[in-house]
């Protein structure tokens, strides 16, 4: 059987829509032997990531902390904490993303109103507040950064009508996180989550999350428990910002030694190097890109560096290529979801896959297979 | 800042509830740089995981996979799939986590039926017959280690008991798995969740899980959408089993890397030997512990190998002597939960944390401690 022998797997280049590259820093203090989870040395291990949560995040929130599950988790931890049955969301929804906050909305109970951009367009912030003359909600969310599409999505002005209208401001921030400018405090975020497998760098598995004093209030305000229990903040927070550190669930020790690491490699490299960095590489590939005969999907400004999302050549077919930029140069790229599936690809230039090299290795093998 | 510096923990024993010792190959195997989660060999990977989960799990269930978070969410996984509004859960409680089972089942809308059993002590299938008679539960929930108490619960003749009234027997095996004898299928267990971090010795963070025809069938069966997202066993199951495997959430690629590993090494010992070993090394530090004093919380019979409830002798102050043992001696035990807090230790052996050196180290340190 397979599983007989020893794990080999092959020497990968991440350009996928994630996980990203890590580098052999996060993989070697993921091999530390295991310490427990509630023992004090953890117990500052977790203090060192919310702080670091908080310095990336750009916010002083208190309630910063880490789910113990991947960025999907987050999405949940976020909708389930807020949302109570009765109560209404308004979802933007551009992508992949939007549509499945919004379809968890619904699993909570909530009175859900639509707000709809083709895929490959941001939200245009008139739609939300033609919205908002029909419904009060308690939660406007919105995706920073949609991975499906590759638009990133302006927030200011968005985050000004939720406050107007009364509502709390949710971010889906899982590619933009640590990638792009993104300021929790400054923009009037009140709820956000992402993943680690990104523009941080880190194994998937674990997702940083954020609330404001004002969500806070919204959870403590709340009449119904939380429907999962494994996500109810209320029970999460006293592991996390306790007094006491209380036992809620056993934390991903491994994942969190590798997530320090991560976040160590951000800060030294410093926030605003780290989007310069980010924004020259797309650069870079966007110019060799176009000269082979690829399109960006999204419209010049509102193209994420990360993630490009671009229109195959005519004639090129996907899934050949996708497969033979694997097996012959060990090159991940990612596949169109949804109504882009086959259409598109989404070429990651995450945090340690965001380098000149990457870009150079990528348009050099689509080079010799054109 | 403390994060400035790098990772630099103790090197623990670690002899509490969990996490245990974990094997140097594991850690290496997660080390392993990252594959994309839908690359085709992440894909055989899954599949390795899924033949030693069905093996381990000693069954043929179909539906048999990994839920991509902590034993907590295995529990949650299990019970809001099985469990729609209205529904009736018999749930037995003899400790904290068959109480986290009724406080799940009641987030999901059931109406729940507790079975007690004072903690320490099995539960009494005489207590779920008369307990019958006054209800139809749709399941009937138990855990199989309470790693709260020690006790190892007898599954057999509730199992029948659960089938002659028509109900789903749901086990809890976060701790017996991989540790003690667990027949999935013989026993008629139709669903059953565990961890990764106790006899398994993968690091936490994983929750493997099992469902059987019957379960698979009232799944199908549902009228309601179920409440996670994220733990929706309709969409989780087209990611572990479909015949193209479709995106749900980013796995934990490294995790899985490591819990590849995990089961290789259970399956090299072997099950047999690997639980003949766990009660050997229980019934060393048996006699260690009751020379030195400590009497066991539970009636011989219905002891956990693999964790070992004890009452502190006369005289020993339980939060000194545990910080001592981690300080001095960089071992941990587990103190007490709920009602047993300050009052009994929990020591582990579980996976690579039951051999004689453990219960050496343990024993001579505490003799130097008294």
């Amino acid at each position: 059987m397979a599983y007989q022998s020893e794990l080999n797997t092959s020497q990968r280049i991440l350009m996928g829509p994630g996980p990203s590259d890590v580098h052999p820093r996060v993989l070697k203090a993921m091999a530390t032997p295991l310490i427990g989870h509630l023992d004090p040395e953890f117990v500052e291990i977790m203090d060192d990531i919310k702080a670091m949560a908080q310095l990336t995040f750009q916010t002083k929130n208190h309630l910063t902390f880490v789910v113990s599950a991947p960025g999907s988790a987050g999405m949940e931890t976020c909708l389930v904490n807020l949302l109570e049955p009765g109560d209404e969301a308004l979802i933007c929804i551009h992508g992949v993303f939007g549509g499945r906050m919004a379809d968890i909305a619904e699993r909570c109970g909530a009175k859900v109103t639509r707000v709809e951009a083709p895929w490959g367009e941001p939200i245009d912030p008139k739609q939300i507040k033609a919205a908002l003359e029909q419904c009060q909600p308690k939660v406007l969310a919105i995706v920073h950064a949609e991975t499906s599409t590759g638009v990133l999505q302006p927030l200011e002005e968005i985050s000004r009508i939720a406050h107007d209208a009364g509502a709390l401001f949710l971010v889906d921030a899982v590619t933009s996180y640590c990638g792009t400018e993104l300021k929790v405090d400054e923009w009037g975020i009140d709820a956000i989550y992402s993943g680690t497998q990104k523009c941080l760098s880190a194994p998937p598995g674990l997702s940083p999350v954020s609330f404001s004093e004002r969500a806070v209030e919204a959870l403590e305000k709340r009449k119904t428990k939380v429907q999962s229990w494994f996500l109810d903040l209320s029970l999460v927070r006293s592991y996390w910002a306790g007094a006491k550190r209380a036992y809620h669930h056993t934390a991903p020790v491994s994942a969190m030694f590798a997530l320090r690491e991560a976040y160590r490699l951000v800060l030294e490299e410093g926030l605003e190097k780290r989007f310069a960095r980010h924004r020259r590489n797309h650069e870079l590939l966007k110019r060799e890109l176009e000269a082979l005969g690829f399109e960006f999907l999204v419209q010049a400004g509102y193209r994420l560096p990360m993630l490009n999302a671009v229109k195959l050549p005519e004639g090129v077919d996907d899934a050949i290529v996708r497969r033979r930029l694997l097996d012959e140069y060990n090159i991940e790229v990612g596949s169109g979801l949804g109504q882009f599936a086959g259409k598109i690809w989404r070429i990651g230039l995450m945090g340690e896959s965001s380098t000149q090299n990457h870009v150079h290795v990528l348009v050099s093998a689509l080079k010799d297979i054109f």
